[in-house]
């Protein structure tokens, strides 16, 4: 044990040492290679390099200890799309569909009815979620943890986005990625506070974001323990529900993570709370990014959207006084979902 | 920048390419160290080395990669005393004691009587800890969590143990301090799941077991956010109480970590729960170990005692059919406090 344990502690080492040296360009960070590719060249992108550099440099009078250097991401809207409905919401429809034949009752439910016949309206209703609640809980409640987690894997392998034509998990904001990938290099541990379901992003989150699911924090229902014949269960229900939005955010910040966060980055009006948090009155050096959707051609521009989610009124008309970064998607991204652009499609 | 940067790297890489030659003493699983030393020779710690061993020993078929090297542990009771009464209620009785004088309402409150008269019967009387609750809510609600950080950080400076008359911060346990150090130096990320409150516990937690807060798991009321004239704050309330105490503790386990731990450490029926989640049917080798209070003279004896907390029949009665190792404190243990052994007294 103690020598393979000390080999491999050796390799890493040196692989860290070979990466320092910028031999490989493993680590976002190296001089040569610039770190965020796919954004162009401009204020927002210099703001973000910049930052990064103050707080990480030794040097800087700006300098963060490593442990507070804590960034917190909205998922929907922020690190993949939430337009004309978050994605979970697709999840759930489908599932809907697939179950609709076989349950009389659950096909007369008027949501269901509007859903199945195409009418997404009722569910980005009620100031609180009400349309989606009513969903997630006619789906998600009932199952176990593992088979929830099956039906979200299964989904995700099979499902398509019906404008872009990909896969959910491919519909990633490659800017973002770069971002995430850039604060990890420089010491941030990055985290996702979302609306969407803990559950749901979990079973994915380490794959595509680099996130492990200790650092996904969403939208929660307690879960009821069962000792059953075949080992434990625990059941999803929608017990204690806690909305992850809002005045939600920070007080789910405080609860799981126990720090403010040094940086945070959001895209409506859901994450207006958690940028005051991060950034009103920290005698850290903090950072608010809002991401603006601006770009209709290649993704949407949809701020002052009345309904559902992703509205942004509050949070961009506070960002000038409060010093947040904008980013303007069609403006500062030379990207936006990586690969092959001719996949996205002109808005409908 | 860049250099900077690549300075600290090459040290980091540096001093880890060091440590794992075997030239510096600080991981604790280099060979000619013991690095359990505050346990005696015995089956207990036997079981404990040659687990970390086998998931930790790439060669071995029981080998589990670090991400889910997850050890959960208990912190009353587990990593330090709770008798007669947990340390977070010597707290409350403390806040209480001094605000009684200028507060004629609250010493008015028949409880606060009871337990300023030095009765503190009824602080542990209620099957769901309603007597606790009750002080916690009278102690602890309505101040805004740096308000009540600043308290519990003033108290740990000046409080001291009735019995071992030392601040409560130096009555951890010290073969359990070696075994957290352990675990971390084999790629274990160390979590606490307690009864007790977050925000009692996050306060010192990384300073003395060396557990970033954002890995403490406690009782948790739900924070209301406010934006004031100096900046954010978070104000304690016990709205959406959540215990976490029995089945309660692997509803957050899976909440917070979204994981099935690897390694549970507890010592009581409250902790039973928990334990069945860790080990029972997990297609991962796990482990699950009790540590069993039976050391009237250097610490306590009371695992049948019948109120309060660490109340231990079921998960005593549960072990051996789990496989569930039993720490026996009197024997297993060959220091409990560390340092100096005489200033623990003798039970009363």
């Amino acid at each position: 044990m103690h020598t393979l344990q000390q080999h491999s502690l050796r390799q890493g080492a040196l692989a860290l040492l070979l990466a320092a040296g910028g031999l490989t360009p493993a680590l976002g960070a190296t001089p040569t290679t610039d770190p965020l590719p796919s954004w162009n060249e401009g204020a927002a992108k210099r703001a973000i390099l910049d930052y990064v550099a103050r707080v990480s440099d030794e040097a800087s009078p700006d300098h963060v200890p490593t442990p507070e250097r804590i960034a917190v991401f909205d998922n929907d809207g922020t690190l993949w799309p939430e337009y004309p409905v978050p994605f979970q919401a697709a999840f759930a429809v489908d599932r809907l569909r697939a179950r609709a034949a076989a349950e009389p009752t659950l096909a007369a439910d008027p949501m269901v009815k509007a859903l199945l016949a195409g009418d997404l309206a009722p569910l980005m209703a009620g100031d609180r979620h009400e349309g989606l609640l009513h969903v997630i809980g006619l789906t998600h409640a009932g199952l176990t943890v593992e088979e929830f987690q099956a039906a979200v894997a299964a989904w995700m392998e099979s499902a398509e986005h019906p404008r872009f034509k990909r896969r959910y998990d491919r519909l990633t904001y490659q800017p973002m990625q770069e971002l995430l990938a850039f604060l990890r290099a420089n010491g941030f541990k990055t985290w996702i506070v979302s609306g969407g379901g803990a559950d749901f992003m979990r079973v994915w989150s380490e794959r595509v974001y680099g996130i492990p699911p200790e650092q996904v924090i969403g939208t929660t229902g307690r879960t009821r323990f069962e000792l059953r014949e075949d080992g434990p269960a625990l059941v999803k229900t929608l017990d204690h529900l806690f909305v992850d939005d809002k005045a939600g955010k920070p007080a789910a910040i405080h609860q799981f993570l126990g720090r403010r966060p040094l940086a945070c980055f959001g895209n409506s009006d859901g994450d207006l709370a958690m940028l005051q948090y991060t950034t009103v009155g920290n005698p850290r050096p903090a950072l608010g990014v809002i991401v603006h959707h601006t770009d209709g051609d290649r993704e949407y521009a949809y701020d002052a959207h009345p309904k559902g989610t992703g509205r942004l009124i509050e949070a961009l008309a506070e960002a000038p006084r409060r010093g947040w970064k904008v980013v303007d998607m069609k403006r500062d991204w030379a990207d936006v979902f990586g690969g092959d652009p001719g996949e996205a499609r002109k808005s409908p």
